[in-house]
């Protein structure tokens, strides 16, 4: 959903344009952070008059409030101090993943309020137990974001797979095949909640809602255009294009771990040959350094360790990770031309060595001038890159997009 | 530019909303063709009396047209017949390519008017030179423009090679190196037409605005997602994402011909190694079918015959190419998950004994459920799929989207 340049669509009538300009008021007014009513008219160039009357109506409704406190640094007379509110509509977001399921609350100013995380093996547990278990640990996160007066209004699915039309596709790595993931969690939800109204259910692929958080909470500055990379047991990406993801047309772009990187390379569990995944994903990766591959995070730690000691076996298995990185990289970047590729999972501490092999096969294979961009080499993501940040922010953006929408729905 | 779906941005005031909803107005005539007034208030949701007030402007400044005959065809009683003005504000789009400079006129209906094609050969020519004839092939082609009462208001040049701020950064088939076209075709032009006022010139890569001619006005339905290639010299490409040209940072998007197919192929002219360009572009066609690569067109037609008489040599360097297509192509697919992918050049003639080779590729290595897309296997473009038309088209587009902004600006 575009939200940030919201159209009005064919009727742009009174009432589409005020819901359009309430937004554009409360968005200026997180955006700042701290905004008086001047300052907000001066941002979004409307009237004084035209943002006072909106500015009431996003009082009223409790996304906006005021300090007594005056602020007189920006042009006009002084006047009271707006916030968005800490409390009221929020976002949760639920990162299932392979080996943890991490819950948070985000409020209207971005913040994560409440964070449950779980380290759990998913595995080749059943898909329901697993999503009953997430709904488990989001009902125990709501309960601390009502006590805290936030009331999520929608809920957000992180999920490590093809995700369509709320039904995970395929997850390989959870051995998922067809799960109806929203509406299992949903319904596990509600059985815990039955006093609760239902909390609408969305769902999107992890990989694309890390990038969404990076891009919304990392530090990515003005960089809008980007490609986002995650090492994990196999590789996600994402493309974010003008602040947008890019889903395509079944939403399932980004998935850059299955671009052929060797055409004549290992098979891939995906029924290709030589695929990214095969030389940068955290299984061939720990296997090629001599590591068992099902190790999980003390595998990975050990990986480090090696590499760190200088370990030939493990920095030549980094360094090759990064050649096959970097050479479908180029490839992505002559398609895309992006401001910036970010890296992000196992990756964000193995760059001291990926990143010298990836950059010397994008310097070589990528069109004179695309390499490197504007934002610079390649890029590790920031602490704020996580799925579920991102999942709850993303239900965040919906309310700040059309906050008449959002002003009744309580939940929690 | 968003223009089907033209955010109001921050300030929506009524001045904003009018000039919206002429373009509109307008919009809705030209994709019915003919249309009423009651017809275009059920397309577009505004009243009878808004509409009505709407097309009296545009009647005014002379975008639209009203026949006597009446249209009883739809809901409401029967009204006048209005039409996109076949005379009035156009766009000249000049495609500047490697043996051809080809011209036309489009008029707001989308239809070529005037088309003038010159055959050179423009390789290893001064670039002055070539943008010189390209100037007066364009002053040729407004006369014949004038003359039947057309006034382009703008000029879009389309060009081989990397192009940005007006320059091409590099053609290497055309051998140009930061040759800044707009500039030196603007002021070839102005001295052919000294008593006309300066037409706005702008530039992109000829790719993209094939694309966009095939989005346009070729055969693609419902599709507005699709990557585009485009066999010549080189391998040109280009990304449309909801009808809209992806344009990249640093506006070279689509640059698919320097992806890699085989990291240890033969050296490219990029500096690269085993570039698409390398198996599927021209040269490389012809020098593995045993054909002089510099034959040109009549080396393509010898290709083409020696394919369809089944010659072992030149069947096989077509397969070739459709395997390395169908393995970069795989690449770009699982990365942006399109609905369609269009070839065009050369490709289209060459389509039934390259895309078995490239689907077989496709269907192996791409995520499943990605291939074939919604929009099915490779399709060939259409003949409407062109360079000039297209670059023709963007400048009609950009009218179309604030026809206020044309109303009084006139050239030819």
């Amino acid at each position: 959903m575009n939200t940030n340049h919201a159209p009005l669509g064919p009727k742009a009538d009174k009432e589409t344009v005020r819901r359009h300009n309430l937004s554009l008021v409360l968005r200026a007014v997180r955006d700042e952070g701290e905004a008086t009513r001047a300052g907000v008219a001066a941002r979004v160039g409307l009237t004084r008059a035209a943002v006072s009357s909106l500015v009431e109506q996003l009082l009223d409704s409790g996304f906006l409030s005021e300090s007594g406190k005056t602020f007189s640094g920006q042009a006009g007379r002084p006047g009271t101090v707006l916030k968005v509110t800490r409390s009221g509509p929020a976002g949760i977001g639920i990162e299932i993943n392979i080996d943890y399921v991490s819950v948070c609350v985000v409020d209207l100013a971005g913040t994560d309020r409440v964070r449950l995380t779980e380290h759990l093996d998913n595995r080749g547990a059943p898909p329901d137990r697993v999503l009953a278990r997430a709904a488990t640990i989001a009902a125990r996160t709501l309960e601390s974001a009502a006590e805290q007066g936030l009331r999520p209004v929608g809920a957000q699915l992180a999920l490590p797979g093809l995700v369509s039309d709320g039904t995970v596709r395929q997850a390989p790595n959870l051995g998922w095949n067809r799960v109806p993931a929203e509406d299992l969690f949903a319904r596990a939800l509600a059985r815990l909640r039955p006093a609760a109204p239902a909390l609408p259910v969305s769902s999107d692929n992890e990989a694309n809602l890390a990038a969404l958080a990076e891009l919304w909470f990392g530090g990515l500055g003005p960089i809008r255009t980007f490609l986002y990379l995650t090492g994990e047991i196999g590789v996600g990406g994402a493309l974010v294009l003008d602040g947008e993801l890019l889903r395509g047309a079944h939403g399932f772009a980004g998935e850059i771990g299955h671009v052929v990187a060797d055409a004549s390379g290992p098979r891939c569990r995906c029924g290709s040959r030589g695929c990214l995944e095969q030389y940068a994903g955290q299984s061939a990766l720990l296997r090629t350094a001599g590591i068992d591959e099902d190790a999980g995070a003390p595998g990975l730690a050990e990986l480090e360790r090696r590499v760190r000691a200088g370990e030939a076996r493990a920095v030549a298995a980094v360094e090759r990770a990064g050649t096959m990185l970097g050479r479908v990289v180029s490839g992505a970047v002559n398609l895309v031309d992006p401001e910036a590729v970010v890296l992000g999972g196992i990756y964000r501490e193995l760059m001291p060595w990926l990143s010298p092999s990836a950059d010397r096969e994008l310097t070589s294979r990528t069109v004179s001038g695309l390499w490197p961009p504007a934002g610079g080499r390649l890029r590790a993501s920031s602490s704020a890159g996580d799925a579920a940040r991102g999942a709850a922010g993303l239900v965040v953006r919906e309310v700040l997009a059309d906050p008449v929408a959002y002003g009744s729905r309580v939940s929690g």
